[in-house]
């Protein structure tokens, strides 16, 4: 019997997942919490933006997640040399400076301590200036390097890092052989072929977030990056020219690896890729259906094949050839804020009735939400506490509640709060098919869609389309185990494509059906968002406001008769 | 010594207020909570509208709260026989149907347990319906019974309640020889001349209700009222045609009163009026001065010499030829909502944090919310939780708030609410300014003016004005007993007019100040609620809403930079 391990990298611990490849049942899971830092983010009190990691815990995870799952899975009947093939997805943009051979600069007895020779951590926000510099030279002279991300680059990725190392750290800078993203240094230290030269990179991490483009230019050039800061040019060169989707064979697992582990040097090592994007994977993905990671913020994948036309989509995040499937584009969008603006409420304005700990709050809000029928509170809410990601690509934007009275009741702020997540992911859904990608089907993954069966029946009811739950909990560590079955190969036990690995190897747990009369009543509270969001959110916007309040106390006088 | 007695008349009790006339300085002071149904309100279950009183309670309240009185000041040097006048104010519109002889219909045995017997107290709301029929049809055939009233006639009002009185309770209406308000009613009681055709009407009351023009046509004529309701028109010629300023004597004391309670049977009976109207003599009202009274809602009265033109002033409730002094006209504006949104959100969205009774929560929240500067939250709240009563007459519109983040904590709210009703303040202001009044002063009386500092300096620096704060806490009994020392008249120790009264009597507490550089923040924020204001409660308004959260963002980046 094949087995494939996938290996997920979190911002605070990894997970070692291991699958059976025939039907992807779970046989084991172990979590291995970063040591380094606090939860294994490394922090700096005089500079809030900043967030690092040390790749020592990563090199120290592979073996402890691994040992503890191969551990696990003992009782059963599996042998760990029936282990196929290993997967990796990460965080990013997380960039780490190496040297020549491809080690962590951090390594160096010089740069121990120094946090920027450590991994810059994907939110990292220390670099805002530096991505607001990228944003505006190349709207100037290469606006191409926008147009597939949606128009703004952002503090979170890649150039931005590397530009604000150059800035403020110039040893290091200087000292680095070349830039690597975690999800491809991770394989790397798998196959131990580390030099920066041969590492293979991943198409996801460079075409979401370097600015990479296969088809055309490769990474930005020379001029452009002089231009951003006169030196950066130079470290083109000593980064790649070409990128690769995660069905790829990164290699096999080095020996001494496979002599600490226990398991065979045959295993084959895939291409690495962000857990979004693997997450998607495991999910189920294909054409027509939406993946969406609902956590504290949400991440929105789609594929449409490579070979049909596909407009630039105003507003979305990024579009890169390869970044989800092989011959497929990868679509991503996401909302800034979904879970956190939940906790954000049940911290700060949830009263001591609805319980003493947070997760009696969570459960006693959404029971007294869950009896109330849509419109019946009047009230009106827009998801931008953390700014908006997708479609209007602003952080300069904030919350808004509409429609309290001196009746209104917390758990009706908690449901109108879950109600403009929804309406939020509607505006995604509706701005996909503008451009000609239909979007026939969601399937809904990470923490909140196994958690919030009140919040997927908004959605459905919402968006009018079912909600179909990811039977894994772990998507994104089933990606990874998907394409270790994919890189391992037929002749292994695997498979040929990725499809064909996610026919046998991906479920659907529940579903939530949309209610008719529901919806209908979701309609116009939509119609009422989108004048918001546009009113508020978008300069073209002009008109009167005075509908709104008097069509929200209409739909809310309305649903109590009924 | 003369002194006077006020006797206030509210929702739950009432207050007798012994005070020595030569310098305003108050002896004693004493509460009798009126007996009947809840607190003193008469409810009923399947008519959440309806509220009702019983008038035997202010019978025996007169009675309780003067005896009580008495009695606390015997301590001093005060000899009951020096009282000179009492002076009556009352909620309102408070109608209660009336026998040949002045007797409430309640008091009848047939009608002892009907509500539509009793005294229809101001808030009840069971008339909404017959206020749209006084609006639409006054609209359509009589303009000028709204021009003086903002525009809209309330569900609040007199007509309102009678005509659902004929509507609902036929068998009361048709036994009702008259209707009287209370502020009418009680002083006749005191008197003993309880006559519905001699009984002296208050022009507060008759002006501001009833839609009495003294200088035009009287009540609103038949025809207009049988147009409401056939028969309606009738009972016009039961009522009165002619109405009273507060400082008319209504007569004196009658006998059986003045042996049952110590005192002279010279004891002068001043005209009754509304507690707002004379709450606002009570904290010093002259031309240029606003009163504002401050509790759950606030009632803000002008005065402006009625010898000079004075336009109507769209959106205030009210403007009435001596309804505050004899030859001004008062002028009525209002909040539909103040401490009740502060009191709404303590109970419902504080949490434990903030201490655990109402009263911890408040002082910690607003002890929180001082140390903030103004704009450094990013919120901006809207004051209409209740609806808005001016200047734009609309009860059809709710709350909003608007700059809320992640991090956005409950008492930066807290203070959001608190600067919202600061703007609507300035928002009337304006109004009234706008049309030709200069509000020069403001002082601020009622329970929230006394008890929250914090609120008072954020309306001095709002809107650029001085708070002041009256010296009495009683200012409607306080105004109560300045008429009862104008109708006593200088030979009995009182005085010539109200305005000389006051100079004696009325004095301020304390004042707070307007900070320069906090008014010029407010500036920028008021233009912000200004045009959320305008955008969502007035039809005229278009415009684009892109620059409102930028705007806060920005005043708040400032705020928090300096």
């Amino acid at each position: 019997m094949p087995y494939a391990i996938g290996l997920d990298f979190g911002t605070n611990s990894c997970r070692a997942l291991l699958v059976d490849v025939t039907n992807g049942h779970e046989l084991a899971s172990h979590v291995f919490p970063y040591p380094s830092g606090s939860d294994g983010v490394i922090l700096n009190g005089s500079d809030p933006g900043l967030a690092r990691q040390n790749p020592a815990d990563y090199v120290l995870g592979i073996e402890e997640s691994i040992k503890g799952v191969l551990q696990k899975a003992r009782a059963t009947a599996f042998e760990p040399a029936d282990v196929i093939g290993i997967g990796v997805d990460t965080t990013g943009s997380s960039p780490m400076p190496v040297d020549e051979h491809g080690q962590a600069l951090c390594f160096q007895e010089r740069f121990r301590n120094n946090p920027a020779a450590m991994v810059w951590l994907w939110k990292d926000h220390s670099s805002y200036r530096e991505a607001a510099l990228f944003t505006q030279t190349a709207s100037e002279m290469r606006p191409q390097y926008l147009s597939k991300i949606g128009g703004t680059y952002s503090s979170e990725w890649w150039w931005s890092k590397i530009l604000h190392c150059k800035n403020v750290a110039p040893e290091v800078f200087d000292a680095a052989a070349s830039w690597v993203e975690i999800c491809d240094w991770i394989p790397a230290v798998l196959t131990g072929e580390l030099s920066p030269k041969r590492m293979m990179r991943s198409v996801c991490a460079a075409g979401h977030k370097a600015a990479f483009n296969a088809d055309w230019y490769g990474l930005p050039d020379r001029e452009f990056l002089d231009r951003l800061s006169p030196g950066l040019g130079a470290l083109r060169e000593r980064l790649y020219d070409k990128a690769y989707t995660a069905d790829h064979r990164a290699g096999a697992l080095a020996r001494e690896w496979a002599a600490k582990l226990g398991l065979s040097p045959s295993t084959a090592i895939a291409v690495g890729a962000f857990d979004a994007h693997m997450g998607a994977v495991g999910a189920g993905i294909s054409p027509g259906t939406l993946v969406k990671i609902i956590g504290t913020s949400t991440c929105d994948i789609m594929i449409h094949p490579s070979g049909e036309p596909l407009e630039d989509i105003p507003g979305v995040c990024g579009i890169v050839n390869g970044s989800v499937i092989d011959g497929y584009y990868g679509i991503e969008a996401g909302q800034s804020a979904v879970g956190d603006i939940f906790l954000w409420f049940v911290n700060n304005l949830s009263p001591g009735k609805y319980g003493r700990t947070q997760d009696e709050q969570f459960a006693n809000l959404a029971k007294a939400a869950a009896e109330l029928e849509p419109g019946e509170s009047g009230l009106l809410a827009l998801d931008w506490n953390n700014g908006n990601r997708t479609i209007l690509v602003d952080v300069r934007l904030s919350g808004l509640l509409i429609g309290q009275t001196l009746g209104t009741q917390p758990h009706e702020i908690y449901r109108a709060l879950l109600e403009a997540t929804g309406f939020g992911a509607l505006a995604i859904i509706d701005r996909i098919e503008e451009y000609g990608v239909r979007v026939r089907d969601v399937v809904n993954c990470g923490g909140l869609a196994a958690k919030s069966p009140l919040m997927m029946q908004i959605y459905a009811d919402i968006t009018g389309r079912s909600m179909k739950i990811s039977r894994s909990e772990q998507t994104p560590a089933l990606g990874a185990a998907i394409f270790a079955a994919v890189a391992a190969g037929q002749a292994a036990g695997g498979y040929a494509s990725a499809a064909d690995a996610q026919k046998a190897m991906v479920g659907i747990g529940k579903e939530y059906r949309p209610a008719a009369e529901h919806h209908r009543v979701y309609r116009s509270l939509y119609a009422l968002y989108r004048q918001l969001h546009d009113a508020f959110g978008t300069r073209q916007w002009s008109g009167s406001m005075f509908n709104v309040m008097k069509d929200l106390l209409a739909i809310r006088d309305q649903a109590r008769r009924a």
